[in-house]
C-alpha cells in the first residue's frame, strides 16, 4: 500500500525522471527510513543515482550513533552516503536557532548537490506533517502563502525539493516498517521547531481529531486547494508585475507609477508581494498593514514622503514607485 | 475605547450611510445588548431609523423571558422592537438542525426587513467569534471561501449584512456591559452550531493560546489577508466567466468548450465554481475533487461522457459544456 500511494505520488507530480541524480535527506528518523527504503525500491526501475545526506547537529547525546547508524544502514542498501556534523548553536547570530538549523541544512544540502551534480533533494515529509505545519502556521500567523504548507515540489535556491512521501500517513509508515522488520532511531529528528511541533502533536491534533475524526485528511484538502489558488494569484500578479516594472538596478526596482494607481487593491497588493520577492528572494517579514502603508503613499501622501518597511523602503517621483532593499 | 472602535469599523468599511433604515438582529446575549446601545449612540449623528428585532427559537425554557427582556431593553432606548415565536424543530426537513435554524432566523430577518422598508440588518458578531469561526471551518473542513470567516459586511439575498462590532473582542464587550451596569441574558444564544462552537471556545482556543497568546488577532489577520486574496480571485475569476459565458437558459448554463479549454488549473476551478454559483446561488456542496472530474470532462473524456455533481450534471458537446442544475 504505501509502496503504491510512493509511486503514484511520483507519478502524479512529476517528481522523479529516468537516470536523475537524487540527494536523499535521511535523519534516521522513521520517516526518512522508510523514504530511502522507498527510493531503493524504484532505483532500478528509475536507473536513479541515489546519494543518502545526513548531517549531524551535534546537539544531542545520540546524534553520534544515529549517525553510525545510518551509515550502515545504507552499506546494507548499497546506497552511498555521505554525513557532516555542524555545530548550529556557534553558528547563532540573530536568527532565532530554528532558522539558523533549518540554513545550515539546507548549506550543507546544497553544497552535497554540488559535488554529486544532483539538482533534486528528497525530503521525508508526510501527510501528518503537512497537518502540523498547516496548524503551526495558523497559529503563530500566516496568509495564504504559509497555510499551503509544503508541496509536492518546490525550490531552494538551484535546488528542487521533492517530498514523495507527502500523501502517506505516519501509521503507513510506522506498520511498514513493522511488517519489514526496519528498526530507525527513536530521537531523531530534523524538524527545527520541536517545541511547537510537539505541542501540536500531542495536545492540539489529538483535540482537533475528537472534533473530527479526518482531521489530518481535512487539513491536507485545505492546504491542497490553498496551494492551488496561491499559484492563481501568483500567475496573475507576476504577470501584471512584468508589465509594470520599468527597471531593476542594483538594489532598486522602479514601477510605473501611473499603472500601480490603476490596480484593485487586491491586485496591487499581490503585485507589490511580487515585487519585494523580486527584490530580497523573500517576503517573510512583510505584513498587510506594510502592504497598506504602500497603497496609502501610492494614493495618498505626498511625493516626499517615504515608506519604512523591513530592510526596504518605498518611494515615488512623478512616474515612477521605487522600492530599494537596505540590505547589502 | 469600544465606541470608538464601534465607529472607526463602521467609517473604515461605509457600513452604515446618514439616513438608513437597519433592522438589529438581537438575541439578549451580551453581544447584541451591547451592539444595541451603540447603534442607540449614534442614531442622532447619523439620522438612523433602527428596529430591534428578534426571533424566539422556543428551543429553550427561558426564551420567554428573555423576550420580555428585550422589549423592556427597547422601551427604555425607545428603539422600537418586533419579535416572533418560531419553532425549529417542527420544520426540520433534511437540512441539519443547525442549518434550518438559520434559514428560519434570515427569513425572519428578510420579512422583518421588507416590512420595516429596511435593506441592512446589523449582527452582533466580534472578533473572538472571527476567530472561532475560523478555526470550525478549518476542523470541517473549507476552501479559501470559508476562511475568511465572516466580513464586515456581506450579502443574503435582498439584505446588506454588516457587523460593525467586528473588530471589538468579547472582553471589551463584557467591560463595557459591566462599567455601564447593563444586564443581558447570559444564556441567550443565536449560534445554531452551539455542540462545536463552545468545543473551540472552552478547549480549542484556550490551547492554541498557550501556544499564542495573540491567537484571536492572529487568526483574525490571517482571515483579513484571505478575504483580500478571495476577492481577488473572484474578480478575475468572474470576468474570465462572464467571457466564456453562451448562455443561460432555466437550469443550464453553457460555457464555450474551445476558451474554457484554454483555461489553466487554477483559473479553471474558480471560472467552473463562478458558473456553478451564478446556476444554483452557492457552491456549499462543491469540492475540489468535483472540480478535478470536470477538468477531466473537459480536456480527456469522450463526448458522451456524464460528470455527476451534488445536485448538478456537467456534459458537454462539439462546443460547449453544459452545466445543468438537478433542482426544480
Amino acid at each position: 500500500m504505501l509502496e503504491k500511494i510512493f509511486r503514484a505520488t511520483i507519478e502524479e507530480y512529476n517528481l522523479v525522471k529516468k537516470k536523475d541524480r537524487i540527494i536523499l535527506g535521511v535523519s534516521g528518523g522513521p520517516d526518512s527510513v522508510c523514504m530511502l527504503y522507498q527510493f531503493q525500491a524504484i532505483a532500478k526501475d528509475y536507473k536513479l543515482h541515489l546519494v543518502c545526506v545526513h548531517l549531524n547537529h551535534g546537539l544531542r547525546p545520540e546524534a553520534d550513533e544515529e549517525e553510525r547508524y545510518i551509515h550502515s544502514l545504507c552499506r546494507k542498501l548499497t546506497i552511498p552516503c555521505v554525513s557532516e556534523k555542524r555545530k548550529v548553536k556557534t553558528l547563532y547570530a540573530g536568527d532565532s536557532l530554528e532558522q539558523t538549523a533549518r540554513k545550515v541544512r539546507f548549506d550543507f544540502f546544497l553544497a552535497c548537490a554540488r559535488r554529486y551534480k544532483s539538482k533534486t533533494l528528497a525530503l521525508a515529509h508526510h501527510k501528518d506533517d503537512l497537518a502540523e505545519t498547516v496548524l503551526m502556521r495558523l497559529i503563530r500567523g500566516s496568509g495564504l502563502r504559509g497555510l499551503r504548507g509544503f508541496l509536492p515540489r518546490s525550490r531552494y535556491k538551484s535546488l528542487t525539493v521533492i517530498r514523495p512521501m507527502i500523501n502517506v500517513t505516519k501509521n503507513d509508515i510506522l506498520a511498514w516498517l513493522k511488517d519489514h522488520g526496519v528498526s530507525y532511531c527513536t530521537d531523531a529528528s530534523n524538524t527545527d521547531d520541536v517545541f511547537l511541533r510537539n505541542r501540536i502533536r500531542m495536545q492540539v491534533l489529538p483535540l482537533l481529531r475528537e472534533l473530527n475524526p479526518n482531521i489530518v485528511d481535512t487539513l491536507y484538502n485545505a492546504s491542497q486547494a490553498i496551494a492551488a489558488d496561491y499559484e492563481f494569484i501568483s500567475l496573475v500578479a507576476r504577470e501584471a508585475f512584468l508589465g509594470l516594472r520599468k527597471r531593476e538596478a542594483g538594489q532598486r526596482l522602479y514601477l510605473d507609477l501611473e499603472g500601480v494607481k490603476k490596480l484593485s487593491q487586491p491586485l496591487f497588493n499581490n503585485v507589490i508581494r511580487t515585487a519585494i520577492e523580486e527584490l530580497q528572494g523573500h517576503t517573510r517579514r512583510l505584513e498587510v498593514r506594510h502592504l497598506k502603508e504602500v497603497y496609502d503613499l501610492v494614493h495618498a501622501r505626498r511625493q516626499t514622503s517615504i515608506v519604512d518597511l523591513p530592510d526596504l523602503l518605498v518611494k515615488k517621483d512623478e512616474k515612477t514607485l521605487i522600492i530599494q532593499s537596505l540590505l547589502l
